[in-house]
């Protein structure tokens, strides 16, 4: 049985948020929570998919292993997001690992019981749709940044998107090694560095792993820059 | 009333070739076909989705307007691959624009008749999703390759793909203008340039438009290079 904050992460989810209260109450008795140490995998690249997974604590990052032996960061998820719908009516394996970037939680429930009630129910078609779309949505927005920004604007913009999440504050920690993060944005750990050293022109101060915004609008101005 | 070919090329795309065939009856008489010409908008940026749509001739890019004022291109489809399905459930605005690279033919489904047929029968669920994968999954690989490759190896990598695209003939024309390219391998017009220049050691000639590969397995080894 989910505790009341891991019901509540759930709910959080757009996926599982959405469904309808009955369907809810079919899944829920057979959701499991499991614990990940940092570095240890949910699943791995080339496994078969049998469950739809909730972040609950943590951070789980999706990589994907290049045919030289290099790994990618494809996309981090936070506590309150889904993954792993868009696997649902496929009898497939991943085509991503989830591995946990610091001590996670991930709630688990069983493939085959959603796949039944979402065939059962017209009403939870909005449901998983939102949550495939708004999955695309975020790669899109991913894609449009590799592509039209500069490694130090992308750094940049991931400073303003750190601050958001942590309610706007002007100082506030880096989640992740930077190793992570540098195959995140899709540069070398040395450009990163030399981004920090950069961005001083732009109003940020980095001392080990905590950030502070002096000029926020500064910040943005460089990430519209052309 | 569709012709036979545009039929076939709907059959085609993974969404509605996987559809039970009195679904296919019942939206098929309601499918139209418009033409396009060269740098003409099916649907821009910011318009309310009505349409789910099949590219049956040329070639449509899906773009994204910057802040800046500068475009992006995130993906382009060719015939026989249908997009827009995503947003099906949502009552919402298309984030992308999507536009001709090339005279173009593309078949129209309305939104409201096909989300009535997806609500009443459960075992077109499965193409819908696998629709939806499909695309997740090829924004994945996008992903991957911007972040892991350097901009010479994308070029590589999408001449391997267009060799691909022509039944592995060993010469080839390239389908767009150089400058659609370079953005959608998210890189400088110049970079390209000098990308060609730089695979005539790997294998690569080209003329003008024309591609011709004298060393398939040379150019596969730079693209998997660290």
């Amino acid at each position: 049985m989910l505790s009341p904050s891991h019901l509540d992460c759930m709910k959080q989810t757009t996926f599982f948020g959405m469904l309808p209260s009955d369907v809810l109450d079919k899944i829920l008795p057979n959701a499991q929570v499991s614990s990940f140490q940092q570095g240890e995998a949910v699943y791995r690249q080339g496994d078969t998919s049998r469950s739809v997974y909730c972040v609950a604590k943590g951070a789980i990052k999706l990589t994907v292993a290049r045919q030289n032996g290099t790994e990618v960061v494809v996309d981090i998820f936070h506590p309150g997001t889904s993954f792993a719908e868009a696997l649902l009516f496929r009898d497939d394996t991943y085509p991503v690992s989830a591995v946990a970037l610091a001590d996670s939680e991930v709630i688990s429930v069983p493939k085959s019981l959603l796949e039944k009630q979402l065939r059962e129910k017209p009403d939870t078609l909005p449901s998983l749709l939102t949550a495939t779309y708004m999955h695309l949505h975020r790669l899109v927005r991913q894609i449009e940044n590799l592509k039209a920004a500069s490694g130090h604007q992308r750094v940049a913009d991931f400073l303003l998107a750190l601050a958001d999440h942590n309610q706007n504050a002007s100082t506030f920690q880096i989640p992740y090694e930077k190793q992570t993060l540098a195959s995140m944005l899709g540069i070398q750990p040395e450009t990163l560095s030399r981004a920090f050293k950069r961005l001083s022109m732009h109003g940020v101060e980095v001392h080990g792993p905590e950030v502070t915004l002096t000029d926020r609008a500064a910040l943005e101005a460089f990430v519209n820059e052309d």
